[in-house]
């Protein structure tokens, strides 16, 4: 049977979570099948009885996993005589894990009011009143100055960009999962927004379309 | 015969440089005995009449390597029967390489007087002409705020200190030379100053003191 991954969507079937990206990459190097099922932000509730779940959620059969980084170890435990996704140990992916974290939030101050035109009016609604909380600020006040804020967001892609310059997949040769986690913040604003959050001769962009290699 | 290897030092023999604790680091993993020269920043030019170097600078029997990165590639291929700098492949090195470059200025902002203060008078000249030129503004200046520099610093942290919970290197469960990268770093701190770059609780600081077992 194949998994079944809940994926975010918006309008227009835009599937645009950086966690879940983070799943389908690595679904397609295992080359697993999978079926996804469409979740809007106000779905994910309804997911569980328990505590509030966050996506990705993977059902592989009777197991179900809860966080990308948790479904990338199930894949790997579950599937080790397909390409590995932590070929040479889990090092390097867990800090990769552990950085990306770091570009997410410039990124965010590049494509928030497309994530939120994006969405149909229950989930603009729920969208707003959760951030606005969270950040302190309205929407529209968190995303001035878009100028810097590109500029900031390109200056920290620097130890993805200088490491590109030397080899094609920050794994290495060949791509894994040490890939697969920024990667999915670049398909999440793909996704979302018409932003060039990277310029065309950026080696970051060239790696880019190596990544999406992967999903075809 | 012994590497010799060309070390930067200060007033009282302080070995300060980031890049030749890195060396260092490599040199040991590897358990090979070597020599140092002391060298001052205002003895670099004679160690060559061809382009200025940069240190660390080793010489190999007749071979001689300029870069810690090229010295750690060098060491691995010269000494591929002892325990490997790079298991699994270069590329979570090449990364770290590549990230260690953004804990750097903020680090710089800590301890760049005390830096300044372990010169001997023709290197505190040199010193302070090249910095300020560079920075273009005093050293005084370029330190001013030390509190917000001191929690700027250890949020850049995040990415080592969020891996060091999962696992006792950032290289896995064994140091290699993705953790001796960024490991110079606090050496070089440690070796000129009195500031607590981490604090005492940090998993970053018992991490370092992993580093200096390393050393002994």
């Amino acid at each position: 049977m194949d998994c079944i991954l809940y994926d975010l969507t918006a309008s227009g079937d835009r599937r645009f979570s950086p966690y879940c990206w983070r799943t389908k990459l690595a679904l397609a190097h295992k080359g697993l099948d999978y079926t996804t099922v469409a979740t809007r932000f106000t779905d994910i509730d309804a997911l569980d009885d328990g505590p509030r779940l966050t996506l990705p959620v993977l059902d592989d059969g009777n197991t179900r996993i809860v966080d990308s980084w948790a479904i990338a170890e199930h894949l790997e435990a579950q599937h080790i005589n397909r390409p590995p996704l932590f070929p040479g140990g889990k090092a390097h992916a867990r800090f990769m894990n552990n950085w990306t974290p770091t570009i997410h939030p410039p990124l965010l101050r590049l494509i928030l009011l497309d994530v939120f035109n994006a969405q149909d009016v229950e989930n603009q609604t729920y969208f707003r009143s959760d951030r606005e909380a969270k950040f302190g600020m309205t929407l529209e006040a968190f995303v001035e100055n878009h100028d810097a804020h590109l500029k900031a967001f390109r200056a920290a892609l620097s130890p993805i960009r200088e490491t590109l310059k030397s080899q094609a997949f920050l794994a290495g040769n060949t791509p894994a999962y040490a890939d697969y986690i920024p990667a999915g913040a670049f398909l999440w604003a793909e996704a979302i927004s018409d932003c060039e959050i990277v310029a065309s001769d950026d080696p970051v962009a060239a790696w880019m379309q190596r990544m999406k290699a992967v999903l075809n």
